[in-house]
């Protein structure tokens, strides 16, 4: 693809972004529900496009797991459809006035929430995320610049074209939603080259997708990278609810980045707990790979190496380890841990605390599972990702997160001394 | 500099990140304490070596200007002092509960303030920022690694080494304060790849810095840039406030980002505003360049160029046009601004507030100069610089906008379903 294709839709998207930031609540609810009733409507074009990257991607022999993930069918697009009504529920965080004071001098100061502009969604293989993004790109008053993955190019196009519809049939500008029509690597290179043009970048991806960003994008990044999550099995945690916790984090959803990845068990603990909790992972077809303290203890368990401790199995795979007590296993998530989610069960209030205050990740939980790391599950409405950088957003980001803040000033003829 | 010598200041920094994070308030407070202290004690000690940098400059030939800014005695070291004070006074970000709410399966939620963890500075001829910077880092429980300019290495180097000592004979890690001790453009190079050490960077400096950030950092940057600032006097502004608070935008204090540099007038206001204004500014000084409209009612003034109308001058000249009213106000503000403070003087309610909502700046201010956009003038204590990149803070950065936010949950054994 031509340089200044894509030069073109990142005009577009500037162009429009004012545009997006001043539509009002109602207009962007119109857009929304009109947009669910357009994918429903238009299903059968929906599904023939879909089928020819089905065929592609049977052809490139892929795993049943990416064809699944590609698939769409009556049931998903009816989830799409919903997940834009759900948007339409979900309070509008622009103009929100986050707080306000008055000065000495009597001007009238307010953090108010703005749009962050014009938004790049970087992701690969779900062709659901297209529309999810695009839906709450909107409702937060952002024009958003769409590049998915190359097996669901035709998917990703066909649900571009509908949204830009329902757009234009609500009377607002199409070019709020840009859908990159490429997933050439040199167009995806001049992309992260447009600065001016756009505002952020969200990955969804792998490794080899941060380190491109991370090695030529001139756009500020908000990873949504891997997710190395612990559960700390403290020495008085409660036994029945650890084995329920841990077996949910494990297994529930193995390959979703909250799912858990290594479990740490305090010594006390360890002969108790270890060989029923065990027992019951690998009854669910989880195979074990431990230290030599978990090994003496569950023999079935193969020897874990170094690399396991940094592992994202994203597999029925579990890392168990046995620590001396709290400050171990604090120390063993601050060098092994990828900022994601980290949970302890513990009985000992102090030691809740002192996990909650002290581990360094987008969500600390106590006596619960990983799993709830989601923006769904926390209470934010829908999410466009859980990010691991620091800056800006923290953990699930939803409508509020997609968003800034300016300060708004009224004042009657105040000068500075 | 040694390659190695870097690395051993990042690491250093990133291994304190964890103590700096818990560190109590009254500990901070405490070395904030004593270094204003030991500041003030050790004058003899700072402008000594401040007189290596003042010898080497005028060596140089330095500007008057430039030397002013380099320059430190007993007043400005007292007031380093008091900066230092004055953050103690300020609320500890750290910990503080944004916001909190219960899930129907009994699941506590709140977003809770952390430390970024290591903060890299990058900072031109002023020692009083390392002074600034590693309070307010401190206080939010950051590590700080400050880079200043070389102009200014003897002073810089001797603050850190008193900043070091105050944490030190408070028993606190040294290493909570890092300072670059060279100004090596490679060294530099070196310390933006850490991006496994350093969570953020923040620039002050010119146009050179940013490019050379924009090219090579590996690390999130938040840019304190340029501030192309207008004032937009409508039609029924107040004429006698209007010059009040032009002038002050303009000639208060010009070498400074918030200052004013394009003057816009609606027609139906030019021809009772101009030729007043022009005269006050003129006599104080003030170089006008406008437009020809400008030009024809106010023929003192010079031609501006198109280059006029992104010029930050920071300097005695202000470029003025006439616009037909507010929608080609808005436009030239959207065309030519910069992100940082654009103001309007207006008696229309309607128009005021469609200037704050629709202006894309990180402050926007209605009858008030724009010298009000500072973090102590709109009320956050000291601040670290004013941010034109719209990701995580947007305007004044203080002790908040220095910390992001993580979700802490507890919960007594939920799973997810």
């Amino acid at each position: 693809m031509a340089f200044e294709e894509i030069l073109q839709i990142t005009r577009a998207a500037k162009a429009a972004a004012r545009e997006a930031a001043n539509l009002r609540t109602p207009q962007k609810d119109a857009v929304l529900k009109r947009a669910a009733e357009h994918l429903i409507a238009s299903q059968p074009r929906i599904l023939e496009e879909n089928q020819k990257d089905l065929g592609a991607a049977e052809a490139k022999g892929l795993s049943k797991a990416m064809l699944d993930r590609l698939t769409l069918n009556e049931k998903r697009v009816a989830e799409m459809a919903q997940g834009l009504r759900e948007i339409v529920d979900l309070p509008d965080p622009v103009g929100q006035v986050v707080k306000g004071w008055t000065r000495p001098n009597g001007l009238r100061v307010e953090k108010v929430r703005i749009p962050l502009g014009v938004i790049a969604i970087i992701y690969e293989s779900r062709p659901n995320v297209t529309v999810d993004a695009a839906g709450l790109c909107l409702k937060s008053g952002n024009v958003v610049v769409l590049r998915g993955g190359s097996e669901a190019i035709h998917s990703n196009r066909i649900l571009g074209e509908i949204l830009r519809e329902s757009l234009q049939s609500s009377g607002v500008n199409p070019d709020l939603v840009q859908v990159v029509p490429t997933t050439d690597r040199e167009a995806l290179k001049v992309l992260l080259e447009q600065d001016r043009e756009v505002d952020l970048v969200i990955p969804r991806g792998g490794e080899g997708l941060m380190k491109l960003l991370r090695e030529i994008s001139k756009i500020p990044v908000i990873k949504h990278d891997k997710g190395v999550c612990h559960i700390f099995v403290d020495y008085n945690a409660d036994l029945d609810r650890a084995e329920k916790i841990v077996l949910n984090a494990k297994v529930q959803r193995p390959g979703v980045c909250n799912a858990l990845e290594t479990l740490l068990v305090d010594r006390k603990a360890a002969h108790a707990f270890l060989p029923r909790m065990a027992a019951e992972l690998q009854r669910m077809g989880v195979e074990l790979r431990g230290d030599p303290a978990t090994r003496a203890i569950v023999p079935q368990a193969a020897a874990a190496t170094e690399a396991d401790w940094d592992a994202e199995y994203l597999d029925l795979i579990l890392a168990v380890k046995v620590v001396e007590g709290l400050d171990e296993a604090l120390a063993h998530i601050e060098r092994h841990g990828s900022l994601h989610t980290e949970s302890i069960l513990t009985n000992d209030e102090a030691h809740a605390e002192r996990f909650l205050r002290e581990v360094n990740a987008s969500a600390v939980l106590v006596n619960a599972s990983t799993r709830f790391n989601d923006g769904g599950q926390l209470g934010l409405g829908a999410e466009i990702g859980i990010s691991t950088t620091k800056l800006h957003a923290f953990g699930p980001m939803g409508l509020e997160e997609l968003t800034t803040q300016k300060y708004v000033v009224r004042g009657d003829g105040q000068v500075r001394e």
